[in-house]
Parts: C-alpha cells; sequence; structure tokens
C-alpha cells in the first residue's frame, strides 16, 4: 500500500490544464488569474498629497514665516502655479502642482489674514523635500508586474484590478465534473429513508469543495449497486474532466465500482493509500479524464476532498497549493497502526493559538468535522503527541 | 479620539437583528442558520457493520470454531435471522441483524465448505460485544440538537444537514446595504481616468466583503463631492438597513459627509478613532439604519471593513466573532505613535507557523493586502514587535 505522500504525488503528476475564459471584474471574486496582469500607469498616477493641509516648496522654508495664499485645490482637479504664487491650500488625494515639493499639514498650519489677502504660517521646525506627498510611480511603475498568474482573486486583488481598470479578467476555466454517489443503502434527501437505509450526503460534500473552485458539477447522480446501471452511468460520466464516486471501492462483494471502471477502460494508478480515513481510495484516469473513486463514508470523502481533489485542483488552475501551517497541539492524542492519520480540529488561543481536537464518533459520524477549522496530520512515524508538539494542520 | 476597542463596542452595541428565510439546502452554502438543528432519527440509524466480513454472536466464539453460512447481507437489506443461523457474511454499511452482536472483518475470515455448505472461522483468538458494529443511536440521539443556530453552513455543516435530510433550511435573511463611493477625483473603472483621476476601487472591496456574508448590494453609487447629489444619494441610502459610504470623511473642504449626514437627521456615535489605517472612519445611525461612513483610501475601506463592518454582520447574524489567533512574529517592526495599527502579514511555515509582514507602501498603495493572509494588530501601547512576539492575527 503506497504511502501518503506517493498517493498525493500520483494524483498531482496527472494534473490537467484548462483552458482560459475572460468573465467580467464582478464575476471574478475566488477565480484565479490566468495571465499576469500589470499596470497600466504609474501609481500614484501623480504626485498625490497624502493629507488635507498647504503645498508649498522646501527651498527657503523658515518656521512662522508668512505665505499668502489664494487658491485651493480639491482631489479630481489639477492646477499650474501662478507667477509668485508660493503656497496653495490642498487636499487629500488632489495632485501637487509642478514646482512645490511639501505638503503641511492643516494641524500644522496657522491661517491670518490683512486687507482681504489670505496668510498661512507654520509651527514645523524645518520641512523635507516631498513630506506628505506620495510620489508618482512610487508604489507601482507602468507596465510594472503587479499581479502573477495563478493567483486566487480575493478582496485585496479584486480591489486591485478595479484600481487597474481591468472590467474583463482572464481566468482559468472550470473543468467539467460529474459526480456520482453508489450505495443500495443510499437515498436522495428528498426520500424518507427506511430503517436501514441513509440519505445521501457525499455529493453535497463534493460540491460544497467543489463550489469552494467555483465549479459548478455538470450532473450528480446516484446509482445502486447494480452492474449495469453503475456501467451505464460512470460510462457517462467519463466525459467529464474529472469524474468523483463515493462508495463501492472497499472489500465487500458489492464494491462494484474498480471492476467497472477497468473494464471500461481507465487506468488504475493506485487504489488504496496508507491514510484514515480514507484508505480504500482508487484514483485513476481515460485518456484526460481523471477519476477519483472515493470511499462513502462523509468523513472519508470530505478528508480526500481536501488531502487529494483540491490539490489536484489547484495544481491544475495553477495556483499555489493551500498553505500548510505548524501550529502546537493542545492536548494529547495516541493511536496505533501506521497510517497518516487526519482528524479535524479547531483553533483554541490563550496565551497562543493551539490545535484542538473536535470530538466525535469516527468516520461514519454524521458530525465529524462540525466546529472544526481543518484538518490535524498525525504523522504515520508517530504514535503520540503532546501538548505543545508543533502538528501540520491544513485548513478548511 | 476613542480607541479601537471602545469603538468596536459602539459599533457592536448598534447591533440588529435580521428577520430569518427559509431557503433550499443547495442554496444554503455560506449562510447562517438561524434556528437549531435537532437531528430526525439516532445515528446510526440501526447497528451499522463498519466492516466487511461476517456478523456472529459472541457467546460462545472460540478460535478457528466452523460457523455454516449461506447468506450474505448488503447495505441498503434487512434480514432476521433463521432459526440455527449463527453467522451472515455482511458488509460496510448493512444493518447487523438481531441476535448477532460482532463482525469480524474478512480479512481475519478463513472460507471453507463441504457438500456445498458454506463454512467460515476466524483467526482471533477472543471477540468482543459489539466489535466493529457502530451501536445505534451512539454518535446522535434522535431529537438531539446537532447544530445550534448562527453557526455558517460550512463543507461539514452543509454534509450534515443532508444527512438530516434537511431540504429546506432556516437561514439570516441578508440585509439591504447601500454602498456610496464619494469622491470628485473618482471615476467609474469603464471610464480612462485623467492624469489626476483614480478609479473606484473601494465600492468593489466593500462589495467583496459583503459577499462573504452573502450579501448583493441593491445600489451601488459613485457620487462627486457636490452638496446637493451626495445629499440626494444619501438621503436615498438611509432607507437601507446599513449604508456605507467611503471617503469625505476627513479634514479637508470637500469632506461633506458628516455635515450631510448629520443634516439628513443621522445620530453620530463616533467620528475618528485611534487607528491606523482608517483613523477618520465615521459611524452613526437613524432609526434601524446604521451608517458607516469610510475613509477614501483602499486599504483604510478594506481594514474598516474587516475590523468594524465583519463584526457587526456576524454579530447582527446571530454568530460568533472570527476566531482571533495569536502567533509569532517572523521579524522587527518598529514604529512612533499610540495609533493601534493593522498591517497585512502572511502566513511562513518554517519549524512553526510566523506571520511574515507584507511588503506595501502605505494604505494608499493600490498593492496594499496582496499575497497577505489577513491583518495583524500592532498594539497601541507597543512601540516594536520582535521575532517570535505572539501577536494578534484578524484572517481576512
Amino acid at each position: 500500500m503506497i504511502s501518503y505522500a506517493e498517493a498525493l504525488d500520483k494524483i498531482l503528476s496527472e494534473v490537467r490544464i484548462y483552458p482560459i475564459e475572460l468573465v467580467s471584474l464582478n464575476q471574478s471574486l475566488g477565480r484565479v488569474l490566468s495571465a499576469d496582469v500589470t499596470a497600466d500607469r504609474d501609481y500614484p498616477p501623480f504626485h498625490r498629497s497624502a493629507m488635507d493641509g498647504f503645498a508649498i516648496h522646501s527651498h527657503g522654508y523658515a518656521q512662522n514665516q508668512i505665505y499668502p495664499y489664494h487658491r485651493e485645490l480639491p482631489a479630481g482637479m489639477s492646477m499650474d502655479l501662478e507667477p509668485n504664487e508660493l503656497a496653495i491650500r490642498i487636499m487629500t488625494g488632489a495632485p501637487v502642482p509642478d514646482g512645490l515639493d511639501v505638503v503641511i499639514k492643516i494641524e500644522d498650519a496657522t491661517l491670518s489674514g490683512s486687507n482681504g489677502e489670505k496668510q498661512v504660517s507654520f509651527s514645523l521646525k524645518e520641512v523635507k523635500p516631498w513630506q506628505n506627498i506620495a510620489k508618482q510611480g512610487e508604489d507601482v511603475r507602468k507596465n510594472q508586474l503587479v499581479l502573477p498568474k495563478g493567483i486566487q482573486i480575493g478582496t485585496s486583488e479584486f480591489s486591485l484590478l478595479a484600481s487597474l481598470g481591468k472590467d474583463k479578467v482572464p481566468v482559468v476555466k472550470a473543468p467539467e465534473v460529474h459526480i456520482i454517489s453508489t450505495g443500495n443503502e443510499v437515498v436522495p434527501i428528498h426520500q424518507s429513508p427506511l430503517t436501514y437505509q441513509i440519505r445521501d450526503s457525499n455529493s453535497y460534500t463534493i460540491s460544497s469543495i467543489l463550489s469552494k473552485y467555483k465549479i459548478q458539477p455538470e450532473s450528480v447522480t446516484h446509482v445502486p449497486d447494480l452492474e449495469s446501471e453503475l456501467t451505464e452511468q460512470i460510462q457517462k460520466g467519463l466525459d467529464a474532466d474529472i469524474l468523483i464516486l463515493s462508495g463501492g471501492v472497499s472489500m465487500g462483494s458489492m464494491d462494484l465500482v474498480p471492476s467497472i471502471l477497468q473494464k471500461l477502460g481507465v487506468e488504475l494508478i493506485f487504489h488504496k493509500t496508507a491514510i484514515k480515513p480514507g484508505k480504500p481510495i482508487w484514483f485513476g484516469k481515460r485518456k484526460n479524464t481523471v477519476v477519483f473513486g472515493m470511499p462513502g463514508n462523509p468523513f472519508s470523502v470530505q478528508t480526500c476532498s481536501r488531502i487529494f481533489l483540491e490539490p489536484f485542483l489547484r495544481k491544475s488552475y495553477g495556483q499555489n497549493q493551500l498553505p500548510s501551517y505548524k501550529l502546537p497541539f493542545s492536548s494529547t492524542k495516541q493511536r496505533k497502526g501506521g497510517l497518516t492519520e487526519f482528524f479535524p480540529v479547531r483553533f483554541e488561543t490563550t496565551d497562543k493559538t493551539y490545535l484542538s481536537p473536535t470530538a466525535f464518533n469516527g468516520s461514519g459520524d454524521v458530525r465529524a468535522g462540525i466546529f472544526s477549522d481543518g484538518l490535524a496530520v498525525f504523522p504515520s512515524e508517530l504514535s503520540q503527541i503532546q501538548p505543545g508538539d508543533m502538528i501540520e494542520f491544513l485548513p478548511w
């Protein structure tokens, strides 16, 4: 049985490159940029006053010296200095006129006047050239790379794209995904289950993970464990870029999925990996289609989606992997066996932030994962984690 | 000037209670539950076999003893024992028949047979009652509270709601929000800006934050700094549950927002707070409408949205506040002045996870926030943070 690391490697080796599409900026939140974005002009685009106050020149400045002034420059306007004009009232965001190089904030100014002429003096002992001015291009130069392809568009990136005037944004096109949940015991959620039946939650789990990648599945199907029907639906599902199955990959006589996949020409890449939960996972490919055969327990599906499906999608999107963290554990956890184990934890902050396991009753528990912030990793080579040990954390 | 903590308190004191609505499960991801959810039945709903193998009774078990068997029970079916039937082949997920209390996994079984009769024996020295069986109700009892109101529906909760058959979910209705960005220097993103003009990114920043709370703003308007037009639009905006303005709240002569709000009968709750960025923020209310007057710099808007608007929304939704973390800082940061400062950081994991500041050029920099995972808090009473110091972190 291959290790978690080997399984992940094999999955990431099957990465696919998806085409790109242009979407409107309003539709781009959460999508992944498919091309580098450069600045359309300098930022700031002009010498921008960073304060409300007065613009003057640093040369010849003296404390309490009287400056006559008669004009005011709000943001959104520009102004050329008149001959002998030494000071103007200026607002935050306005362009400092050529010939001036200092802004003094209004709180440091003393206004006066005589004979209808307005005057100002300043309490500062000295001034420095360009104080309180954001110089043109000091943040970003025209044509400079500001957003690399592969970045996911969050609030900061969305705001930056708006500043740059990108009303159309090139993003990675979402792949076509089919979801098939299997199992004779499983009924759709609208149906009242018999005592020994359960409702289909796995397609919801998988859809929820896909929605993080702005993927709306093309089809979501439930199929009982009947060879003919399963074969027909899997055959249809193999049209997609990604086919995700849940259930039917374990050791039981009703676990028909592996044999049907192989009959349909899907090449097995691995079956089973040394993890808990999720050990029976099946992974393979046929031409451009990759197939994830996930086990049937809800928490196994959630774990396999997080540790295998998401990394596959991120790499296919040209994205960095989700960061992995090392945070101190809050308590003691022991176990037997040499599997890499994933268990739900939540943050607990006292003097620092710890990872604290959330209560649940094994991977069949419908509540597994509730109230958790992500998965902690119990490495295969350890049999105990102690309070304060740094452990790997994978956020949801 | 009031402190950050006082400002946040005043905002949270103005929390509003929004009505509830029923949405289909498919539409509920990311929404906030508005009623407690209880279990419709026991979970597991029956004594569920956790393995593929054989079901027997623990009484009288002996290693290598021969059990005849002739029936197989897949998941999704049930079975009553026949007289003198001592063992059945059973699959994961199937209900263990009354009269049996042990499941032995197939790997521990030896199959044999004679005269067309199937037989099995087991290599285990002993068995324990209920081994490899998830007992009915051991995870959750019927009518037990499983999801409290106020929880946001993520993958685990979505999956659980599906398991419980909740095809309609009661959630908090999103409030009506109007966004007004102000400033003569600001043009819509589709328009080509003149040298001394900039594009409106603030309404995108605010919309992006609102989308985390599944709020689609009712209107997004840009208004120049003209008293009549601003008055008219703000008057309209006061119909909403929440009016969010950006720009026009500082010290300049064009900063008309505070005086217009007060003329329109909006009660000032505070103006300015000792934070950086975002110091000039204005907050007030008129009847059921609350008004956030945010400063005009993009990063100020993003910060004020994260530290003030989001906590307000979460409390109004009956949600817990976003967790705050304490994580070690990667480097040294010094500053003057006694403001509570917020600056963008990203995770950096070596031996443990550190917070590392991201490069940017002040709150006017269009790139502020890019590549960051959240905000770090520089407390007002400190003038230096050193490597390894535990600092507060607010994730985006």
